[in-house]
């Protein structure tokens, strides 16, 4: 079978053995896997990834064989699974902290990953897809699962103004969940036009072109001068810390559902002033797959314009490539 | 001018003196005022209100005149105003629960009412209704608010799946909230048909008529036997209790959006298996206001086929009658 | 080895065999093993019970085997466990409500108990005592577990008046809980001065005897008129409903920390009035006895006056006579 | 009668005209009222503030006069009182946040304050004091309550482990509360011996001085490699930032219970690998006094080896140098 696998420099796409399984396990044939930011930054050699391992960890898939204990799966199943291996014993793993788990293994980075024909992944982290859900959906629970996270620590009352910072793939799936969490109005925030028409599309009220307009006084004209219930960080862009905490009612809560850059100068005080509340959020456990599997099926959360190319698995780069180009918001590699 | 008071037995509608107010107060022309089924118990006696108040508590108007002290508001703004004048200086008032103060003054049951041509209320109940809002929704707002209310203690996360009872004017209020406020599914519980069509339209994804169906078996279909995530009775239906435990999954959330009958005799010991949570609403504040305004005004929340009659205020018993007979379910008075 | 097993009527005390157990359980010699009142009923057949099931599920020990797959365990640790084996996949399991799983198994009840020389358990449910516990400290951490899952669910704000039914072990537990999650002052009711003394010395500020003491006017004249903030019943008296919801101030919390009676009859539209919210507990997961372990080892919980007698294995009869005597309070077995 | 005022620099003591009030204010002849840090920064011009202003806003006394709308007060009650005056009609005011209020007004700062013989407050801000509390408990009740207020922000579970940074008042309080609420251990961190031995005699577990261990190194035995649940920043250290972001552990909450220096340099990615929770806290309410109030008389808090210095009024700068000297930790000027 085929894999894209970490290499010394960058990736190779290459022949690598048939996985194994526990009996706690299942194989998936992958049908299609999605490329993450991180998977880039892999490929790139901006984060180290040890050579050897097979990437992707957001994928769709059917189930090809199960493992002796299995009880909740069959074989023929239409599945995705979320992404951390967890001890299951510790503190963490013990009061619903998963993620945090000392031992977490990630697929695609800690395991071999889903850029290939066949992954074997622990039963307990599969899900079935539901009825009528396409596999291209399929595998997108997973970034919608990573979202569903970040907004439920930062929590939103009926009827909040949520403000996004970033329409790229994250950015526009926060937004979504926002509005299907009781968002009664979505602003988001970004640099190019093209995003911030999709983000119209998919449910903001407004957007503001930060290369165009101001910031703080466009939040403002849009919340009557309270500024925004909540803040919703996706853009990763470097120094944008005091602007989130500008933009960010008294009283507001601001969550960072992505990596920020390491590390940030800001304005501290300000910050108490206004009483915010800031929330962080990693990985994604079995309640935000299924969150995020609802969403997905019950329609409140599209992908419609966010998926926007498919490439076979052996054109890897050429998806990668659409990705920094800024051509896609969101490529999917069709595997099999 | 002209009101609806209560008399010995029933109404008069008769000439009453136009109201007076004090410098923190403002006085409201009525445009439109709801009629609610407290109103309506008052009205046949079932409820004691002394003679000589008039009633109406849901309404909207224009303010004509505002006391030396009110800052926030003008003559000739357009607006509603919420039913509770409080102390605002016990433990209640001071922590977030005025409705709970025991000073607690309600419109139209405490102090004279909206039923009238003219009203008197405090500057700090008063909310301005957005731009574009009609005066028959204006006058909506309130029983939203309580809703609204019933929905924030019970808590909604993103996808729930809410199981509301009784498709009158507050459970199709509640339907809607729950949907603004999170939810991912609804499912309305009735005996009529033509108030279960309704739901549909207003957003429920299944209906189920008791007269008609197996409610638990019901239940258990469209949750895929995990049974509601979320229950709201607001049908107040005597021996409804047992049915509410039974349908609420295990650890799942219920709340009473409104006055349940006096005495239920009910399986406490299966409400315990289950760790359910109950909740309970009374009233409504400002935030409460405040988010109601907020859903009607973004289009979360409706009144379309909710809002079925209107009658001048002279004909307040007709408006009664068209209630009662199950005709209408909101009636409201066009006062001026 | 000699168990306390459940006999067509009552229970016999006889050898059975030494426990099997699989790849992911311990086996631990039982050192003291607490008598709960579901033990009780069971002997008394008020509770059905399967003959053969060894009773028993508040214990302490040292483990003598491992399982192949313990990693977390060794031969010689101190432990005590958790109550029910679930099945780790469901909804319940994989969303924190592990203790609602449709598959649970109980300790001393589906699968045989800790009233026996050795019980083999599996690891994920074991906590080792702390340094310097004792294990007749150890054997209560179950029932303080139970305690610490209802106050949880209640919440408790620093400060609060907590009120508590019933000054038996769940009470007096409950009791101190309630002060160390935050409570300012406990008042304890009941019908014996010796049991309300015992909660005096535990920490409660007052205490009412419902036999001599008008309760609600205490409860009145104890909270300058509020009502408590928090009311926890564990007294499981019949009909005591109406005394509970009438004792929580407006807006307060209620939790039955207990199973109560099956069916109450009570003041549904009395509780609405007061906006009070109801909680429910049943059993305890790892989060809560990671809590009452920590609890117990700072001393923020203690079992002096709780424990009041101990009987060897043999002598369980004994043993329940002094409960239902109401002689002990809890009465523990010491097994080897 | 005499007064501490703000002078173009520093302060000057001189005598005032005795202060005016409206209906809804009384007057209080100050007894004893305390130095906070932003007293000393003010009489330190590091903060501006404009001359001819009454510094001092922690303070108890006795009420001589009352507005003649005021009824929930008489003269000769022994009383303290909270720090803003607010609009009551904003967002802020009407939804639990007043002390956020865009048209906050603050005592010692926005209108005359406590260094002084008399002074006038609303009457919706005044606390009477519990039978028995002495007035030098009275005049901590401020410091007390911003601290209830962090507390409550961040939140405790029973039983969690408590880092406080800073030994000062701020932080003694701090620590204090957090044991109140439901904290199980505690750990103060700081560079002075007395401060941190002072803090074991107010209940710390452990403490740790940074000057001579090392601190990152401690967190972790002190809480078995786990880290903090819970900390509170309130030493205002330059630069603490990071340490107080490597000793919360995952998951956990970080709160800042006092002004932080202005900009920060820390590493945010660190904070969101944690998944760390961040709050702030600026000033406190009613709510927050009531606590306060409750947690010093039922001796929860005490003041004990905090309040180490009494100055007469006159001598406000001996005071003042009695702090900057790091000889008080609380110092209280004895008004009358």
């Amino acid at each position: 079978m085929i894999a894209v696998v970490k290499a010394k420099k960058g990736v190779e796409i290459k022949e690598v053995p048939y996985p194994q399984m526990n009996p706690d396990e299942v194989i998936i044939q992958v049908k299609y896997a999605g490329i993450c930011g991180s998977d880039i930054n892999r490929y790139l050699d901006n984060i180290f990834l040890p050579p050897g391992i097979t990437l992707g960890h957001e994928f769709s898939g059917v189930i090809v064989e199960k493992g002796d204990n299995v009880r909740n799966l069959e074989v023929g199943d239409r599945v995705t699974a979320s992404v951390a291996k967890t001890c299951g014993l510790c503190f963490y793993c013990q009061t619903g902290l998963s993620p945090l788990c000392d031992e977490t293994k990630r697929l695609g980075l800690d395991y071999n990953g889903a850029f290939a024909s066949y992954v074997a992944v622990p039963a307990k982290l599969v899900h079935i897809l539901p009825e009528g859900m396409s596999f291209q959906v399929g595998a997108s629970v997973e970034p919608v699962a990573v979202v569903c996270r970040a907004i439920r620590q930062v929590g939103i009352n009926g009827g909040d103004t949520v403000l996004v910072y970033g329409p790229g793939a994250i950015g526009q799936y926060a937004m979504q969940v926002a509005l299907a969490s009781g968002a009664g109005k979505a602003i988001v925030v970004g640099t190019r036009d093209s995003r911030l028409e999709l983000a119209k599309k998919l449910g903001a009220a407004h957007t503001i072109n930060v290369k165009k307009e101001n910031l703080r006084e466009k939040v403002a004209e849009y919340t009557d001068g309270l500024m925004a219930d909540v803040v919703v960080e996706a853009s990763g862009a470097p120094d944008i810390v005091d602007d989130v905490f500008a933009t960010v009612r008294k009283g507001g809560g601001v969550v960072f559902a992505g990596l920020p850059h390491e590390r940030s100068n800001f304005d501290l005080q300000a910050m108490v002033r206004r009483e915010a509340r800031i929330f962080t959020s990693i990985l994604n456990d079995w309640c935000d797959f299924n969150q995020a599997l609802k969403l997905l099926d019950y329609g409140k959360v599209s992908t419609e314009g966010i998926i926007t190319h498919e490439f076979p698995l052996e054109k890897f780069e050429d998806a990668v490539k659409a990705v920094l180009e800024r051509k896609a918001v969101k490529a999917l590699l069709k595997v099999s």
